[in-house]
């Protein structure tokens, strides 16, 4: 099984998290990608360099004030005087309406969400070789023959990024730039997004666009992050309307809650007449993932790539979340397992 | 000249400020009120606690589900295990029409915009009288035979506060609640904001209303807090359009610059036909004000006071922001002096 990465992608180390009041050590840590790739690897899955193809592939999915803003921040806060290591939001606008900002702290509450997105010096080149490695694999995926299947071991994550807006230890949004590159190959997307939070930007980026299904199975949002995206409610909005499928479960869901919440999107994926499966694939829904969310298990994470394999389609895994505990890699061996039909 | 305040707007001890990456002692400390006791004393006010007008004047301004968070969040934060001791935000929604969220950390995100609003266990009972201040001063003023002028100490301020949304080290907007107890007195009320820093929430509480207008002079937006409201093409929509002004001067604007602003605003407040001014009062323009915004004087808050008595209108002037340094206390007496012609 072919699959992607960059060496690059480790070098983005965020300090900042502040959750609960308290400044915590980010559980977005380099050592996932040395793991997660040795459990791909263990799966069978021999990993290449992904090559550079430029911003136009994450221009199709972010707007430019937005990519600038990831690619100079850094150095602009810098120079702040005072300023800490890594750029974090302290204040936010209330709309996107309100005036685009000028100064480097207003950027920084215009375009980060929350303070699980710190930038630091190298946070920039990490996220663009994670985004060269969805390009990449989406590329192969669409020039394999028949039914294939490609892994992106996209780090850091994608899917809480939104077109401008960066959230939840993501930057690009990983998952939306490798469908808008197959869809440009001619394909019908569907992405379905198994990690245990919602994927809000990937929802944000295709919410008014009928041409690529978004799905998400997770933990319901009322106790939840992101807590604001995620109910059952939000269907889309104009031509986007009724592609849009939201399946939150109660927290601590087993492996049969979150398998039957797959059936009904997979079933969804089928009714659209998707050609093509780009599954967000996080593992934080594991029972002993540090996040907590649910209580999914290992042979779980089995079952859960093999009902994807059922679906019949080409599909592109890309790497969401899931974060370290002596699981990790093992998780991701069983899921890729899964979907290879063992 | 009358004055209001109650000792339990003291209480309140913020404690958590992050600013560029750093925590740090928040500026907008207990002491703030005792320092403006003293300096409105030696300008010859008289103060007197005020009465308990209950919620509604509070519910004229603010949204009810707004209301009950402020009153009740501490209270659910303070069970979240591993919770700090003053809720803090850390995750923001994109827009208000995002869906309105269930979690108390996820309600902090939505009702506060910026982590210099921290919320404390007694942070709800000192913002209820402030807000009362205000309200007991606007009351006096309106039974006030004449020219009235009345001082409401308000501790916290409130000019950061929009309808649904803390921010700023503000929680309720005094200056606003005051303005509508004006209203329903019959009056025709402008509000004009001296404070450093623009008067966002008072300018989004009357945005889209044309009864009550709205003058900030402030440092330019572009480069200091709040960043995305304050330039001078936010002049207010619908109904409320023409009936917002803003004047933002150049960091560091001295004496000149900033009464030159001023009378453009008291001209803006004369053509609107307002029969009573609320100021807005900040003394944080000073030049030795830890802020660094502007570089007015000592005399200039007196040049600043005797402009706003030139208007020859019932005034009322509610506290907003200045912050600990050894002029604060001199620049309100060297203000209220102003206003009395002295």
């Amino acid at each position: 099984m072919r699959a992607f990465f960059d060496d690059r992608q480790s070098r983005h180390d965020p300090q900042t998290f502040l959750v609960a009041g308290i400044l915590q050590p980010s559980p977005e840590q380099p050592e996932r990608a040395a793991r997660l790739k040795r459990g791909a690897e263990a799966a069978g899955c021999t990993f290449e360099a992904p090559s550079d193809h430029g911003m136009a592939p994450l221009a199709a999915v972010h707007g430019a004030d937005y990519l600038r803003f990831l690619e100079t921040i850094h150095t602009r806060w810098a120079r702040l005087p005072g300023a800490g290591p890594e750029v974090v939001p302290n204040v936010h606008p209330a709309n996107r309406s309100d005036s685009y900002p000028a100064s480097p702290a207003g950027l920084a509450g215009y375009h980060q969400a929350d303070t699980a997105c710190p930038i630091g010096a190298e946070t920039w080149g990490s996220a663009y070789w994670s985004a060269q490695t969805a390009v990449s694999a989406a590329q192969a995926l669409a020039r394999a023959p028949g039914e294939g299947l490609v892994y992106a071991l996209c780090r850091p994550p994608g899917h809480h990024a939104f077109a401008d807006l960066a959230g939840g230890f993501c930057f690009l949004n990983n998952a939306a730039i490798a469908a808008e590159v197959l869809r440009s190959e001619g394909r019908r997307v569907a992405i379905l997004d198994v990690d245990v939070h919602h994927g809000n930007g990937t929802q944000g980026i295709f919410y008014a666009r009928g041409d690529v299904l978004t799905v998400s199975v997770h933990a319901d949002p009322a106790g939840f992050y992101p807590f604001y995206w995620g109910h059952a409610h939000e269907r889309g909005e104009g031509a986007g309307r009724g592609a849009n499928l939201n399946l939150p479960l109660a927290r601590g869901a087993d492996d049969a809650a979150f398998l039957k919440a797959l059936e009904r999107g997979l079933a969804t994926v089928r009714a659209f007449g998707a050609d093509v499966l780009v599954v967000a694939l996080g593992l934080d829904a594991h029972e002993s993932d540090p996040l907590q969310g649910m209580a999914v298990t290992t042979p779980g994470f089995t079952r859960i790539g093999a009902a994807l394999a059922a679906a019949g389609l080409p599909m592109l895994l890309v790497q969401e979340g899931g974060y370290l505990s002596d699981a990790l890699e093992h998780n991701l061996t069983a899921a890729l397992e899964g979907v290879q039909g063992g």
